[in-house]
C-alpha cells in the first residue's frame, strides 16, 4: 500500500507540474531553455513598452491608444488626453518611453503620426511629453515635429531612447518611403537620428548647431527607417537598427554628425531585384557593424541585463517582423561577433528587459500580445 | 514539316544545356547563382591545395601523398622523396605552400605529422622544405618541429601561410587534444601560432625572442586547433580560423605575444555539456572578432579577390566539416558584419581562390574531390 501512494503522489506531482506549462512553449537555446508566456492579449498593433516601478507597463498601440497592463496581464482602458494621432499605413502611435525621473516627475515621451492639420494625410512623426496621472495625460506639449511633414503613410521611424544620464533623447526617424532623395540634405530631419534635451530645445553640442542650413537638431544622417535604439549599458552609447530594402538591415552605433549612406549605400537591393544607389560602400560613408541580408524587418533592439539569462549579460536582442524572431547577438565592444537566432513564428515588434531580467516581447497583430521570456529552472 | 523540325531543333537544344550541366549543381546565392563542378575525384582526405602557374595544382592528402592534378582534373601519380609521415587519427600530411618565388626556386612547403622515430606513434607536427622537380622531391629539409612531441593523433593544426612579402611563414598548431594544459605555456609550441623566416631561422622581430624561457618561435598563444589561415589583401593581416569545444569555432586576427586565452576562455563548452575553463572573457585574453556557435568544425579559410563574384570582394571564406558549407562572411576592416552560409552537404576542408576567380574546395572524404564554383553567366 505504502507503495502504491508513492506512485499517486508522483503522478500528481507531474500533473501539476503539466498544467502549469499549459500555456507556455518551451525554445531551446544555446545557454538557456526559454519558456514563452503570454501576458496580455488584445492589443491592437502593440509598438512600444514600458516598465513602471509598481509593476504595471504602459503600452503604446499603433492603433491609437496608450494603455496601462497590469503585471498580472489586464489591460487597462486608453488612457485619455493624446492628441491626434493620424492612423494610416505605418501610421499611428509609436514609442512610450518614461522620464528618466518618472517616480516624481510623472512624465511620458511618444513619438506619433501627426497630421498638418485636423484630418490631413500630411504628415510626419512628432514627439510628445505629457504628465500621465489619474489614466489621463496632461499638460501635453510637442516637444518635436519632423520637417517637412509629406503625403504618405510609410517610414515614419518613432523609436526614443533617453541618454544614459537623461541629458538628452535620441529621436529615430526615416524617410517617408518616397522621399530618400532628402536624406541626404542636412536642410529637412527625413532620414535623420535627432537629439534634443526632453524639453525640446537643442543641445548646443549637437555636430551641426552651428552650420548654416543644416538643422540643428540633427545627431547622425543617411538612415532609411530607425525602428530599434538602446543605449549599451557598459559604454553609454546608444545603438540603432534600421530597416534595408529587401536586405541590409542595419545595426549601426550613431556618431556625432556622422553619414549612415542611405540611399547612396546599402547591403540590400531593389524591391523586384537590382542594386540600389552604388553599392556597398563609399568614403565618409560609414558602414554598419552588422547586418541582416536577406532582411528580418528588424524593429525593437535592447542590451539584456538581468538575472534570469545569466550568459546573455551585455548581448544586443533584436527583433524582427518578417523574420519573426528574436535576434540575440553576442557583442565585443562595439563588435558583433556572434547571432542566434530564437524562431517565435510571430512578427515580434519590441523587445524590453524586464526588472526582473526575463525579457518582454510585443507581437504585431491586429490582436497582439505581449509575451514574457524566462528561462526554465 | 517546317513546324517539325523546328520542334526537334529546340528539343536538341535543350538536352545540350541539361548534358552540359549534368555534372553541376545550382547553389542560389544572394549575389551570385554558383554553379558546382567536380573538377577532380579519388583523393584520400584531401588537405591543402596550391595552384601553380601553369594550371596545375599541386595537392596534399592527408593519407601521405602530394599529387599533381592537371587543369582537366587528370590526378598525377604520388610524388616520390617525401619524409616518413605518420597517418593516424587527425595526423597525416597537411597543408602544402609554394614558395613566394617559385617560379624561380621551385620550393614547395608542407606541415604533416612527424614520428619521433620510425613508425613510433608519439609525434608532433613539423614543417618541411623542399625543391620539387620531376614528380619529385629534392633536398628535403625539415625547417621546424613542434615541441614536444606528445602520444596521441588529434589536434595537429598543421595550416600554413606565407606573409603578404614574403618574408615570414607562419604555422598553425594545435594543443593534441589531451595536452590543454600546455597551452598557456611559453616553454612549448602546444596550442602556438608560429612565425618563422622561410629557411627556418628565427626572426629578430618575434615577441618572445627576449623572453627567457619562451620558445622564440612563438608569434601567439592560446589557440586550441589552428585549421585555417589566409592574409588579408588589403591590410596584409593575418587571419586565422580554430576549432572550438562543441562551440565556439573562432575567427582571429592574431597579433604578436598575444593570447587567445585557450582553455581559460572559450565560446564553447565541454562535450557532453558543461562549461570549459571560466566563461568567455578575461582581462588580458583576446575576444574572436566572430566564433560559430554550434561549431561549424571550422577548417579552411581565404579572402576573396576575382573577377568571378565581383560582390565578393574582400569576403573571408571559410569551410566546414561536421557544417558541410562554405561560409562567406562580409567584412569591414577587422570586423565581420554579415555572414552568408552555402550549403554543400559535404565536409569541405580548404577553400581556394583561383588565378581566374573561382572558388576551389576539397571536400573531407576517403575519396575526396577538388570541387570548383563559378557564377553562372
Amino acid at each position: 500500500m505504502k507503495s502504491l501512494r508513492m506512485t499517486f503522489l508522483l503522478l500528481s506531482l507531474s500533473l501539476t507540474s503539466l498544467t502549469s506549462h499549459a500555456d507556455s512553449d518551451i525554445l531551446k537555446t544555446r545557454w538557456a531553455d526559454v519558456k514563452v508566456d503570454t501576458v496580455a492579449t488584445g492589443l491592437n498593433h502593440p509598438w512600444g513598452l514600458a516598465f513602471l516601478d509598481d509593476g504595471q507597463m504602459l503600452v503604446s498601440e499603433r492603433a491609437g491608444n496608450l494603455r496601462l497592463i497590469a503585471a498580472d496581464g489586464t489591460v487597462g482602458e486608453p488612457i485619455g488626453g493624446l492628441p491626434e494621432i493620424k492612423v494610416r499605413g505605418q501610421g499611428g502611435l509609436f514609442d512610450i518611453v518614461l522620464s528618466p525621473n518618472f517616480s516624481q516627475d510623472k512624465l511620458v515621451y511618444f513619438a506619433y503620426a501627426e497630421p498638418e492639420s485636423t484630418g490631413s494625410d500630411i504628415t510626419s512623426t512628432a514627439v510628445a511629453r505629457a504628465r500621465l496621472e489619474n489614466n489621463k495625460l496632461h499638460d501635453v506639449t510637442v516637444i518635436f515635429s519632423q520637417q517637412p511633414k509629406v503625403m504618405g503613410g510609410r517610414h515614419y521611424g518613432g523609436r526614443l531612447a533617453f541618454s544614459a544620464d537623461g541629458e538628452f533623447l535620441f529621436i529615430g526617424l526615416g524617410d517617408h518611403g518616397h522621399r530618400q532623395d532628402d536624406v541626404q540634405s542636412l536642410a529637412n530631419h527625413t532620414g535623420k537620428l535627432v537629439r534634443i534635451h526632453p524639453d525640446g530645445t537643442v543641445p548646443k553640442s549637437n555636430p551641426f548647431v552651428n552650420q548654416a542650413g543644416a538643422l540643428p537638431e540633427i545627431w547622425s544622417y543617411g538612415h532609411r527607417n530607425i525602428q530599434g535604439m538602446a543605449i549599451q549599458p557598459e559604454t553609454g552609447q546608444l545603438w540603432a537598427v534600421e530597416h534595408g530594402p529587401q536586405g541590409g538591415d542595419e545595426v549601426n552605433i550613431p556618431q556625432a554628425g556622422l553619414n549612415y549612406g542611405w540611399p547612396i549605400i546599402t547591403h540590400g537591393e531593389q524591391y523586384g531585384g537590382g542594386e540600389v544607389g552604388i553599392g556597398f560602400k563609399k568614403d565618409g560613408m560609414e558602414q554598419p557593424i552588422w547586418h541582416w541580408t536577406p532582411s528580418i524587418a528588424v524593429s525593437g533592439a535592447a542590451f539584456y541585463q538581468g538575472n534570469q539569462f545569466v550568459q546573455w549579460q551585455g548581448n544586443l536582442l533584436a527583433t524582427g517582423l518578417r523574420g519573426q524572431q528574436l535576434a540575440r547577438l553576442e557583442v565585443n565592444g562595439s563588435h558583433i561577433i556572434h547571432q542566434e537566432t530564437l524562431n517565435l513564428k510571430r512578427r515580434i515588434r519590441e523587445v524590453k528587459v524586464a526588472p526582473d531580467g526575463s525579457v518582454y516581447l510585443l507581437t504585431d497583430e491586429p490582436k497582439g500580445a505581449i509575451l514574457r521570456l524566462s528561462a526554465v529552472k
